[in-house]
């Protein structure tokens, strides 16, 4: 029987996501495990496998194909691959194999000697990588620019979040500015009124990670399909079937690992619970990096920072770390919900952290559009830390622009997805709790049954077979709306 | 400048080795990191890049290109290198695509399903994926042969130890059985005479691993190029840049996985300092695995349970474990050159090693030939057993015929390596100590400095530049010759 334009292009995409799993597990080796001298080997080999993926992706014959099978007929969920896979033909179509491969290198490398240049605070060493970052990045969004139309920033941004555009984003960023530093300032003096006992360490690494492992297990991640391990930079990689979280361990604080834990269970949870019968397809894979944003902070701060949850968590902690003052439960749970405005962006709490993702939105669109230069990042980077949240970073680039490692690989455009998920995540808890009326009382009870199957039947389950305004309209009735996020702020924090 | 076919060939086989870099690293992680259920989505991307390699090594153009670089003015090296990318192509392309692939899943899964059917002692369940293996490596080794003349087993044991043939090793192996059990016997009643005093455990596994990586340090690995993890069964992975070496702890038994660790850095410091410059080019690969062997016998037998590296090494057992009685130095030392038949190849003493491998050669090349079948190989076991080592397997598979992971995915023709690496071992030594009259006390004194240079003048710097019987004659100055490791038996054992 002869295969349709479809079906030979099913054949192609799941050879180019076996391709994928094989560089997503060398990348994530290269964050969690490599030793120092295997960087340029690896930066080599994943550069290799980005060019033939680039190659197999824009060769004629997908090309032909994916016109030919607009003719074909499919049902929604093949029509719905077919977009998914003209989306990734067209995004790496108008890229030069060199560029691609060039980028790639330069990425690897800025962010192999970050690690280094990072600790030792040399923003110099790094400046002069991040140019040659840029450079491509710039190269890129040029290319990108010219075959969509609109600004080069705005055709980064549509890699991560289809369909967002720099003009929604200064609407949705607007909104939040004009409240957001009111707010901040009267949950800032309302909490200064009670004084915390701060946890007192040292809490060991060893038992920090049996910590994690028990909030992973309370919620649901799946030991089979995953594991827990340590970079410098906490992510989620790995394949669907393989998911690897990581956290990075610090044996004076016990919460931030925590809390990067449980965020990141979000992120694996989604992706071990894409739709299994799709895996290999386009249509199966995470619908956007905002959606994905929102299931780990829906994890981490709707779920996981909730008076409910933090109290059905206590007890572990206490189990692997003894009782202590900062224990006592009011405390504990101020503790972890407070506002302190701080240099770090992953350490943020939930109401300054849209601050540090509006600076670098701020920046990294600059940067691209070619209004400023990698030299002029520090000082602008002080200016702003110093306008929201009053912290200087002169001299300090360790603590602020090196603190990150988004744009040591090229990605500029993703840092809004952060705030976009935030919101989200805030307009799809209200809308959980909308649906599931003892939804409190389960949480207390440990019992998530009920919430994981409502994000399963409404985000995970659909992977990319819904418009990102789709999905959410399905799932709350209504498109991205930020007030949920503003109302979720003011009721937990004033 | 146009290239030459040469340098054109050159750039595909960088290219190659970077693609085997990801299969390198997914390899080692699917041993010692992956959790079970990935290994269904594993298995299938590493089978695509083997059919992509396939491909590519098979083509037309490299076809050509080594067939016009044979007339090209090449240096020595070139030559040399061209002569191992030729064998490279000879030996892939006459497999067909559907082969590699069918034979790499069956391995993946036989493997994978072993891990859990070993500890279950699940014999039929093992024999139904073993079938489908040897189905494929007997296709593979029919068309091995017809195209080389020679038997079918020959045609295998070609891919890892070049130039030797089942002739050749009749009569190597059959000069061992003329003397081994008789030294076997004596060895064993000398030792009856003297009861010695057993470890004590437990030896917990973080100090255990705190040890190996002593042993490590003083035997030159390179950690910024390399790493210690855990894995069902030991071995050395990753690439060249990058070595990843593995063991397994038994809290019971300190020296296991001691003499595990100083085995396979014996393998990895071959591999770090194989010549840098060439690296990605098929002559700056190891020699064969019969020498890659040799290297870590020569670190575990010839020098790790020598008396001098024993005494050295001692401090740093006491260091990490205490004292006690058996680790009185003569008792330590007779312990760790103890003979004693046992099940386990890995765990075997160097003595009796050969007739575990005897026996795997023996059912391999009769399984392979078609003299036999999967369902006969647990009395063939048997019966061998109790024939070289006095010791029954009946009913006992996972201790026999499941001990081991190299025919679950098609490795038949590697077993024999390990006793020719033994022999290789003994002569190399011998030859290193004659080149270095203060051998001995240099080891007392951990200065490994002119031993490992002389290693690296004389076999690791040359990768494959040299066919194996040329780089031991150059080394030690006549080819393969296994009155060495007798009188190496004699002299420790009699």
């Amino acid at each position: 029987m002869e295969n349709t334009h479809y079906q030979k292009l099913t054949k192609t995409f799941a050879r180019l996501s076996r391709f994928s799993h094989l560089s997503a597990i060398a990348g994530w080796d290269m964050f969690a495990m490599m030793p120092p001298n295997g960087s340029k080997a690896r930066s080599e080999a994943l550069a290799e496998m980005s060019v033939l993926c680039h190659q197999i992706l824009t060769s004629q014959e997908v090309a032909r194909a994916l016109s030919d099978a607009e003719q074909e007929d499919l049902n929604d969920l093949e029509r719905a691959n077919l977009r998914e896979m003209t989306r990734q033909y067209q995004q790496a179509a108008l890229l030069p194999e060199s560029l691609v491969e060039a980028k790639s290198l330069a990425g690897s490398r800025c962010e192999h000697a970050w690690r280094t240049q990072r600790p030792n605070n040399d923003w110099q060493g790094f400046a002069e990588n991040l140019k040659q970052v840029v450079k491509y990045s710039r190269e890129e969004a040029a290319l990108r620019a010219a075959q969509r139309g609109g600004s080069r920033y705005d055709a980064l941004l549509d890699i991560y979040e289809p369909d967002m555009t720099s003009a929604r984003l200064d609407a949705l960023f607007g909104d939040l500015k004009s409240w957001l530093p009111d707010l901040l300032a009267r949950a800032t003096e309302k909490q200064a009124q009670k004084t915390l006992i701060a946890p007192q360490g040292p809490f060991p690494t060893a038992q920090q990670r049996e910590l994690g492992l028990d909030a992973m297990k309370l919620l649901g991640f799946d030991f089979d399909g995953g594991r827990l391990d340590v970079s410098a930079h906490p992510f989620c990689g790995g394949v669907p079937e393989d998911v690897r979280i990581t956290t990075r361990y610090n044996e004076n604080e016990l919460f931030s690992a925590l809390f990067g834990v449980i965020h990141e269970t979000g992120h694996a949870r989604y992706e071990q619970n894409l739709p299994r019968e799709w895996l290999g397809q386009p249509v199966a894979l995470a619908r956007s990096t905002a959606l994905h944003e929102s299931q780990s902070l829906f994890f981490e701060m709707q779920l996981g920072r909730s008076e409910a949850f933090l109290t059905r968590l206590l007890p572990h902690i206490t189990a692997r770390f003894g009782n202590q003052p900062a224990f006592e439960r009011d405390n504990y749970i101020a503790w972890n919900q407070r506002v302190k405005p701080g240099y770090i962006r992953v350490d943020a709490d939930e109401v300054s952290y849209p601050a540090h993702v509006v600076l670098r939105y701020e920046i990294e669109r600059a940067l691209i559009e070619g209004e400023i230069e990698v030299d002029d990042i520090p000082a602008l980077w002080d200016e702003k830390m110093q306008h929201w949240l009053g912290l200087t970073t002169k001299d300090d680039y360790r603590n602020g622009c090196m603190q990150d490692i988004h744009w040591t690989d090229g990605g500029f455009g993703y840092f809004p997805s952060y705030t976009l998920g935030a919101m989200y995540a805030a307009q799809l808890f209200h809308a959980a709790r909308r649906a599931l009326p003892s939804l409190e009382r389960d949480i207390a009870n440990g019992d998530f049954t009920a919430l994981f199957d409502w994000l399963r039947q409404n985000i995970w389950q659909h992977g990319s077979r819904f418009t990102t305004a789709q999905l959410v309209i399905n799932a709350t009735g209504e498109d991205l709306n930020p007030h949920y996020f503003r109302k979720h702020l003011e009721t937990r924090y004033l």
